[in-house]
């Protein structure tokens, strides 16, 4: 089992991307996705976080919400646990990231990146203050298979009988 | 990694416990706790609960809320990361337990059994109907050193200065 935590932190109606075109062989690569990464041995999930935003970022976070755990299955992949979070409040200046470019972009101008399609339901989510949910998202190669949102199948939506 | 659930069933005021009486070698010998158990690949923390809920207990769970993360640290054991649920509606009745003896305890008396001591302190915040919680917990054998709440130390309190 793989724990992450993945971030995304706002300022001025934006949040902070990271759009992933540094890196080879990135399972990532061209996505725009928040910052994060997985847990050191022995550390909580807002320690990982921290330390991770500070490595990507430059940026010192000093508040921050955990907003969801999101369970990932994908083929050949370890089933994956990523807590997510948002953070309003930080000091510190951005400083370049080798895993991609990291851009401030409008939240209305989100949903027109490159994102993976899973990422599209819990952005929704955050934009929209959901309270504290758990999302399972199944993956065939890069196509979203399943989405279930606290124990709720959203995806594929119900057939709808029109007869 | 370890992934965990650990549920309080609510009834009446009162927390469905299980004391950990059956098992020879069971690191709770004698300890009250709630119900729960270890993830299976591939499974959501919902479904690992409802699965640990329903074996533990015979109950299947329809109401439910994940109230927190504990990140448990211990010498000689892998870090543990449990989710911490309470529910309070159910269908069917409570069937015997192999790993103990299930007992409806008031919430009033729960702080007299025999608990770890970090449970008592998740155990207040589920009672007092905290928001959704971070606390990390490091153990050294029986013996609780350190609890850190959303990322600020509780245990050891800070010295006070009295002079």
């Amino acid at each position: 089992m793989n724990l992450t935590t993945l971030c995304y932190i706002e300022r001025d109606n934006k949040y902070l991307m990271l759009h992933r075109i540094s890196k080879k062989n990135d399972i990532n690569k061209d996505k725009w996705i928040g910052v994060g990464g997985h847990f050191e041995d022995r550390e909580s999930p807002e320690e990982c976080l921290l330390r991770e935003v500070r490595e990507e970022t430059g940026l010192t976070l000093t508040r921050y919400r955990f907003r969801g755990i999101v369970t990932f299955l994908a083929d050949n992949f370890e089933t994956e646990y990523m807590c997510l979070y948002t953070g309003d409040e930080f000091c510190g200046n951005v400083a370049p990231c080798d895993e991609g470019k990291l851009e401030w972009i409008e939240k209305d101008k989100l949903f027109s990146l490159n994102l993976w399609e899973g990422d599209r339901i819990f952005l929704r989510l955050l934009i929209d203050n959901a309270p504290f949910f758990s999302l399972k998202l199944r993956y065939e190669g890069d196509s979203l298979k399943e989405a279930v949102l606290n124990g709720e199948k959203i995806l594929p939506a119900k057939a709808v009988k029109t007869d």
